[in-house]
C-alpha cells in the first residue's frame, strides 16, 4: 500500500464530485487515484482537476489498473448491491453511500457476502453520526446523567425538492437518516413504523403528499416522531429534542452572526445540506480513511445499513397503509455484535 | 351595579385563593364580595385580608345577601355542574375554571341552560389564550403571511405531580389545555386522539404512566403531537411549535438574564405555572371582568368548555385502549356561532 | 381619605395622557380625580373618558378643590421644581417623572424642602428599577454568588428621535436612566463621567452627535460604558452586560415567538420604549400608589433625583470638553440614608 | 518542491507541537520534516511520532540539510526576529506566530528586510480571521447593507492565566488579537489607544490589575471598547458586536446542545481558545500553505505585524499612564499595499 490510500470513486455525480474535492484537498492520507463513471465524458472531466487520476467506465476496468486502494461508492442506490459484491471480491475497504441497498434482502445478500471475508469491509455513508452536536447528544444520552433516554422529537425540513421526488424518496432518502439517527442514539433497534399524512403544503409538487409525521418505536419502547417536510421554503433545517428522565436536550439550531436590523433580531437559517453538514462529510471520510489504513471500519457498518433498509421498507408500506407496521429484522451475526 | 363590580368566588383552595388576591389587589373595576366554601374555616380565612367581603358555606347564601354581581367558580370539577346551573338561574356572569364540567354529557346540559338565557354567561378558565406568546401566535397562524398551518408540536412539562395524580388527569387536567391551544390556534374542532404509550420514566409514581404523547387531528387534517411529561423534573415547560407551508414558529422559551458562569451559559427554567402564566390569569380575569359590565363574555365560552370535554372523554378511552378514537359533537348552537 | 386614592395628573401630554389611561384602567387603589395643563383644552379632553375627574388650569385650583389625595407630575423638566414645592407645601405624595429637575442645585433646593417636612414624599419616575430583568439583575449582583461587580455594559438605543432632540438632550433624557441604573445597580454615587464622541451617523439629524460613548465610574472603581445612540433605525433596546468576578450576566434580549421564515431565524426587535417598559410602568405607579397609601415612598427618591441631576450635569459638560469630569455632590442627609 | 511541501517547525513548545500535529493529520499539501528546538530532547520527542522528519538544535542546521520548503516560527516572540532574517535570507514562506516582533522598531527591520527580497515572505498568525464568525462579520462590514461600521465593542474573556502574567502580557498577549482584529474589520489604522483601570477582581494574580479596559479609535473615528479579563473563572469567552448605521451585529455566541435540566436551560461554555479557534488554526495553516505552494502570502502579512506591534507598544504605555497614546505608523512601504 502507498503512504496515501489511492481511492476509486465509483459515481461522478453530484455526491461524487465532492467526495473527489474532498478526498483532494481536505482529506490527509488519501488521493483519487480512479473516478469510475459509464458517462465517460463525466468520468473525465472528474479527474481533469485531480494529477494521477484516471477515468474508468467500470469498477472492474479501475481494479485491473491495479492503483486501487479503497472504494468510495457513489451511484444510486439501485446500483450498490452488485457494485458492493464486486468491491468485496477484490478484500477492498468500502465507503458506501446510503442506502446500502434499497432493500432488506438485498442488504442482506450483501451481509452474507461480507461474511464470508471474515471481517468488515463496508462502511455506510451517514453522516449525521459525524456531526459534532449529533455527537455531543449520543454523549449526553448513552453518559446517563439526564437518566433514561422517553421521546425523540426529530425535524428534518428542506427547502424544496428536485423534479421526481416522490413519496417513496422522503422515507428512502431522507427519513432514513431519521432512522440511523434513531438507532444510534438509542443503541437500540426500532420494531415498528407508522406514517401519518394530514394537511398538505400547496408548495408540494404533483403525487407527493408534504408533510408527513412519521411515529417509530424502539425496542425498550422509546417513541420518537418524526416530522418530515421537505418544501418547507425557509430553508434547512435538522434538529433533534430529547426528552430524558430529568432533562430535556435540543441540537440543531443555527448560529453564525446575530443581527439586529429592520425591526427583526436573528440569523440565517441554513440553506442546505452542505452547509448543515459539511463538516460532518469531513468527518466522515477521514474516519474512513484512517480506519482503512489499519484495516477497519470506521463508522456505520453493513448490518447498520440493512437495518435501516428493513425500515425503509416498512416505512414505505406504512406510508401506503396508515397502519403500524412492525419491523423484523434477522438474528444479527458474530461479526457485527 | 355598583361602580367595582362584586364578585363572588366559589371554592377557597389554592386557586380560589389565588383569584381572590388577584381581583383584590391587580384587578381593576371589581371587589371580592363573597367568599363561598364548604369548609367555613377556609372561606373565613381567605376573607379576612379583605376588607368587605363576607365568608358562606354556599353560593345560595351569597346570591341571597344581594352582594354579588359575578360568580367565579373554582371548586373542583365534578362539583361544577350543579353550581353553573345555579349561577345561571341568577343570570350572573361566570367564570368557570376548566373543565366547564367533567364530561361532554353533563356539559351539554350547562349549554342548554345557558341557550334559555338566551345570552352567553359563561367563561372558561381556559388561561393560555390570554398569554401573549399564544395570542401572537396565533395571529401569526391566522394573518396567513405563512401560508396554512400544518402541524402543531406542543411540549406540557411539569416537574412532578401531587399525589394521586392518575393517568386520566394528565389528560382532563394537563392535555385539556392543549385541547383548547389546538382548538384556539387552528379555529377547528379537533376530530380525532390517539395515546401512545412507550417507555416510562422511573420518576412517575405508581400507576401513572408518565410521559405518553398524543396525537390529534383537526377537521381540515392539521396534525398535533403532544408530549404530555408530568414529571420532567428540570422544571415547567409549556412551548409549541407551528409548522407552517413557508415558515416554523416556536413560542415558549425562557427568558430573563442569561448568565455564563461555571462553564455554563443560560438562563434559569420556568419553576411553574404560576411563573409561566400568572400574567395571563391576570389578563383573562381583567378581560372577564371588563365584558361582564358590558353584559358579555370576554374569552372562551360555555361551547369550548363542551367542545374540550368531549375531547377529554375521548382521550382518556384513547389512553385506555391504544387505538384512535373519533371524537363527534353535538350540533353547534347559534348561540356560539 | 378616600378608598380610592385621588390623584392629580399635572401635564396631559404624552406622557400624562399614558398615567392617566393607566391609573384608569389598570391600577388598583386610586383614580384620576384631577388633571391640570395649561392648554384647557388638553386637559378637559384628557378627562372626557374619566367619570369623576376634572380639569384644572393650575395645580393650585385643583388643590383648592379638595379632591386631591396624591399629584403626579408629568410636565417638561424646567417646570418641575415650582410644582414640586408647591405640592409639598400641601404634604402630598408626589410622583415626579424624570428629571426631578434640570440641574443639580434646583434639585437640592427641592431636597432642602422636603426635609423641611420630615419625612420622603416625592418617589422619581426612574421605571427601569420596576423592569424584571433589572430588578433580577440587581439581585444577582447584591447577592454575591459571582463575586465582585467588576464592570457595566450598557446599551441603550433609540429607532429615532423626534424633531429638536439636541446633543444635551442625549444625555438628559436618555443617559440620565442609565445613570440611575448603574447608581441602582452598584448601589454606589457616580464619580466621574467622560464622554467620547467618534463616527457619527449619517442618520442623525443636523447638529446632534450620534452616537456617543460615555464613560462612568463608580466610587469603588466599577467601569461603565454606556453606547447611546439614538438613531439606530433597526428598533429600541436597552441592555446591560454585567461583568463580574466568577460570571458574566446579560439582560435586556428580545423575546416572544421565534420564526424561521424565508432564510432567517429570530424574532421581533421591541419597536420602542412603550413595548420595553409598559410593565415596568405599570408597577411603578402601582408601587407608588401602595406606598403612598401608607403615607411613604415606593421608588427613587428625591435623593436620586438630586444625584442624577448632578450626573447630567457633569455629563453634558463632558461631552463639550471631551475631557473626564469629576462629579461632586453634597452631603446626604439624613432623611435619605 | 517536493509534491509535499516540507515544513520545519522552529520551536517545539505548547503552540509549535500544536501545529505540527495539525501538518502532520488535518492538514493537505504539508508535512513535517523538521522541528527545531535548542532543546534537543524536546525537538527528538517532537519528531518521534512524525515519519520522515528530523529533530534540529537551529534553524541553520535545518536549512542546511536540504530538506525545508517553508517555516513555521513558534518561539517566544524575543526570539523572532534573528529567525525571521535567517529565514528571510533562504528566501522560505514564513508562517510567523504573533507577535511579528515585540516591538515597532524591531519589526520595522523585519519589513526592511522583506522588502529587500522583492515579495511579501511572511505570514503572521492572527488566526481570528480564520473564525467563521470574524470572517462574515467582516463581510457583513464590508457588505454595506447595514451603512458604515460606527463601534465595536469586544470582549476577550480567559478562565485564568498562567503563573507569571503581567499587565504587559494582557497587552501583548491578549489584546493584540483585538488590535488585529479591529483593524481587519475597519480596514484602518488604529490611532490611539486608552486603558482604564478600576475595580480589580480578588482572583487575579499579584501585580495583576485585571480586567482592565481598553479603548481604541481609528482613522475614521470608529470608536472601539475593549473589555481585557483573564481571570473570568466561567470559562473563554471572545466576542465582539458591531454598532453600525442600521444594525447591530453580534458574533461569538456558543453553540452546541441546549439542556434544560435542574432549573436551568443552556449550553456549555467553550473552556479555551483550541476549542474556540481549532477550526480557525486549521484554516489558517492550510490557506498559509496553499498560498505558499503557489510563492504567495495567504493571510496578515508583516505590515499587519508591524502595525500591531506598534499598537502594543502604545498599549502598554497607555496602560501605565492612564492617558491617551497616539500610535503613528512608518508610511507603508509599496510592498504591502
Ligand atoms: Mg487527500
Ligand atoms: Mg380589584
Ligand atoms: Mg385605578
Ligand atoms: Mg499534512
Amino acid at each position: 500500500m502507498t503512504d496515501n490510500l489511492r481511492v476509486a470513486v465509483v459515481g461522478a455525480g453530484r455526491m461524487g464530485a465532492d467526495h473527489i474535492e474532498r478526498i483532494h484537498s481536505r482529506i490527509v492520507g488519501a488521493r483519487v487515484s480512479a473516478v469510475v463513471d459509464i458517462d465517460a465524458e463525466r468520468a473525465r472531466s472528474a479527474v481533469a482537476q485531480i494529477p494521477g487520476a484516471q477515468a474508468y467506465s467500470t469498477p472492474a476496468e479501475a481494479y485491473a489498473s491495479g492503483t486501487v486502494d479503497a472504494v468510495l461508492l457513489a451511484t444510486p442506490g439501485f446500483l450498490h448491491e452488485d457494485a458492493l459484491l464486486e468491491a468485496l471480491e477484490q478484500d477492498l475497504p468500502i465507503l458506501c453511500e446510503k442506502p446500502l441497498t434499497p432493500d432488506a434482502e438485498s442488504s442482506w445478500r450483501v451481509i452474507e457476502a461480507e461474511q464470508k471475508l471474515g471481517r468488515q469491509r463496508i462502511q455506510v455513508g451517514f453522516m449525521r453520526r459525524f456531526d459534532a452536536d449529533y455527537a455531543k447528544l449520543g454523549k449526553i444520552i448513552s453518559g446517563g446523567d439526564l437518566g433514561e433516554l422517553l421521546m425523540l422529537h426529530c425535524r428534518h425540513r428542506n427547502p424544496g425538492t428536485p423534479e421526481g421526488f416522490t413519496n417513496e424518496m422522503l422515507i428512502n432518502d431522507s427519513v432514513v437518516h431519521e432512522f440511523d439517527v434513531v438507532r444510534f442514539l438509542t443503541g437500540e433497534e426500532i420494531t415498528s413504523v407508522q406514517v401519518r399524512l394530514g394537511k398538505a403544503s400547496r408548495n408540494a409538487p404533483e403525487g407527493q403528499h408534504d408533510p408527513q409525521q412519521v411515529l417509530l418505536e424502539t425496542a425498550s419502547g422509546v417513541l420518537i416522531d418524526v416530522e418530515i417536510f421537505v418544501n418547507a421554503q425557509f430553508g434547512y433545517e435538522v434538529a433533534t429534542q430529547a426528552s430524558l428522565e430529568s432533562g430535556i436536550v435540543d441540537i440543531g439550531a443555527d448560529h453564525g452572526p446575530v443581527t439586529r436590523t429592520a425591526g427583526r433580531v436573528g440569523g440565517d437559517v441554513t440553506p442546505g445540506f452542505e452547509e448543515r453538514f459539511g463538516d460532518a462529510y469531513d468527518r466522515e471520510i477521514q474516519s474512513w480513511i484512517d480506519a482503512a489504513r489499519r484495516g477497519e471500519v470506521g463508522g456505520p457498518n453493513a448490518w447498520d445499513g440493512y437495518a435501516t433498509a428493513a425500515c425503509c421498507e416498512a416505512g414505505v408500506r406504512a406510508q401506503a397503509s396508515g397502519e403500524k407496521v412492525a419491523i423484523e429484522l434477522n438474528e444479527k451475526p458474530e461479526l457485527y455484535r
